[in-house]
C-alpha cells in the first residue's frame, strides 16, 4: 500500500472567513489556509464552495486558478453540489502535481459526476449510498458495485474511483461504527481505493475530545486498508496518527525523525 | 466484546526504585506504584519480580498480600519465570476482586504454568511462542492451537486463557507488524481472549514517541479483537485511546465525560 494520502478540509464555506472571501473573490483567506494546510503536509486540499447556485463555474474557476497558480500546483479535490461548477473548474486545473478529484458521485442523483471525472481524467469520490445512511454494509456494498460498474463503463480505471464509505456520527449512531470499519476491510480485501470525511465521527462532541476520537477511529481505518481521508491537517494529534499509523502498516520507513517529516 | 482490561507494568523489579524496594522488603515505592495504576484506570497490576532465584516464593508472597491487603484486593498478575513463585503468590491470593493472572505460559518449556493455572483457578497468559520469535502466522497459530489443547485437558476454560501474540519491536521488525494485527483478527474469529506488552512496539524509540507509536497500535490492535494489554496505565495518551476504542468498538456507552470516567 502507498502512503496515506490526506485531503485537507479546510477551504470550506462554512467557515464564516472563507465563506466571506469567497463572497467577495478576496483570495488571501483562501491562501492563508492552503498554505497552512500544506506545510502541515496535506496531499491533497478539498475547496468546497458549497451548493453555489448564482456563480458556482465562476467561483471555481477563480479558486482553482487562485490556489494552483499560488501554490505550485498542489492537487485539488472540487467539492460541490454543483456539477457545472466541477466542469468549469476541471477546465483550468493543472494536472501537473495530480490528477483532480471530483467530490463526489454517489448511486442516486449524483451518478453523472463519474461521467465527468472519466471525461476529464480525474478522480471521483464514490459516496456507497443512494438516500441517506446505508442501513448496513450489504446495502452499502451494492452501491459500490453499481458505482464502480458505471464507472469501469464510463472507462474508468478501478484505482481512480475512491469509495467512501460514509463515516457516521458517533453520538447517534455508536452502534454502526464497527460496520463503518468491516466495509473499509471489504474494499481493501477487493483492491479498491477508499475515502471519506473524518470528522463526522466527532461531530458534536466536546472540542477537546475531537482530536483524540478522530485519531482512534482514524488508526483503525488505516489498519482495515483505508487509503486516504478527508481531514484537517492542522490536527497535530491527527497528523501524528497518521504518520505513525503508516509506519505501523509498512507503508514509510521508520527513522526517529518520521515525525518532523 | 466487554470493556478493554488493562494490566498496570509498573511494579517491575527492572525499574531501580522497584528492584531496590524488593530486595529490602520495602513496601512504600511498590504500593505508591500501585495506587497510582489503579488511579489512572488499570484493572490489574503486574508483579514482575524477575527470576528472583533466592527468594522467589518469599518474595512473590509478601508483595501479593502487600498489594492486595493495601489496594481493595486488586487483581493481580503475578509475573516471574520463577513457578515456585507464582506458586507462593497463588497461595496467598485473595480472588473476591477477580481471578489471579499466570504471567507466562509458552509453548516450550514454560507450558506446565498452564497446568499451575488450571490448578488454582487462574488465567493464563499463553505465548503464541516456543523459542524466539515465531516466523510467521502459522507458526503462531500452531504454538495458539497446542497451548489451547493443554489448557483444555488440564480442565480450564478458553476464556481463562489469554494468548499473547508477541508484540514485537518496530526498530527491526517493521515490516511483521501487519502479521501480528493479523494474528489478533484470528484469535478474535476463533472467540479467543488475547494480550500482550504494547510496549515493546516502540522499544528505542525516542521518549515523546512512544506514547503516540504505542496509541496508534493499540487502537489497531482493539479493532481487531484484542482483549487486553500490559501497558503503562499512567501513560494519558494511550488511556485517551483505550477509552476511545472501547466507545468505536461499542463496548462502553459514550458520553461526552468518558475520558474522565
Amino acid at each position: 500500500m502507498g502512503k496515506f494520502i490526506t485531503i485537507g478540509e479546510r477551504i470550506h464555506c462554512i467557515s464564516p472567513a472563507i465563506r466571506a472571501a469567497m463572497e467577495t473573490m478576496d483570495g488571501e483567506p483562501i491562501l492563508k489556509r492552503a498554505r497552512e494546510q500544506i506545510a502541515a503536509g496535506a496531499t491533497y486540499l478539498d475547496v468546497n464552495i458549497g451548493p453555489a447556485e448564482k456563480n458556482g463555474p465562476e467561483l471555481m474557476k477563480w479558486a482553482v486558478k487562485l490556489i494552483q497558480e499560488s501554490c505550485g500546483n498542489v492537487p485539488l479535490c472540487l467539492d460541490t453540489a454543483n456539477t457545472k461548477a466541477i466542469e468549469a473548474g476541471l477546465s483550468v486545473y493543472n494536472a501537473a502535481k495530480g490528477k483532480p478529484i471530483v467530490n463526489s458521485a454517489d448511486a442516486g442523483d449524483r451518478i453523472s459526476n463519474i461521467d465527468l471525472a472519466a471525461a476529464n481524467g480525474a478522480i471521483c469520490i464514490a459516496l456507497c449510498a443512494k438516500e441517506g445512511v446505508p442501513s448496513d454494509n450489504d446495502e452499502r456494498m451494492a452501491y459500490c458495485q453499481q458505482l464502480l460498474e458505471h464507472g469501469m463503463e464510463q472507462g474508468m480505471e478501478a484505482e481512480d474511483i475512491w469509495f467512501d464509505p460514509l463515516f457516521l456520527v458517533i453520538k447517534g449512531m455508536q452502534d454502526k461504527q464497527w460496520q463503518v470499519l468491516e466495509f473499509i476491510r471489504q474494499l481493501r480485501d477487493m483492491g479498491l481505493n477508499s475515502t471519506g470525511g473524518l470528522s463526522n465521527v466527532s461531530n458534536m462532541m466536546p472540542k477537546h475530545i475531537r482530536p483524540i476520537m478522530d485519531s482512534v477511529m482514524l488508526a483503525m481505518a488505516i489498519n482495515n486498508g483505508l487509503t486516504s481521508a478527508i481531514v484537517n491537517p492542522c490536527d497535530q494529534r491527527l497528523m501524528e496518527t497518521i504518520k505513525s499509523a503508516d509506519i505501523i502498516m509498512n507503508n514509510s520507513l521508520y527513522a526517529d525523525s518520521y515525525l518532523e517529516i
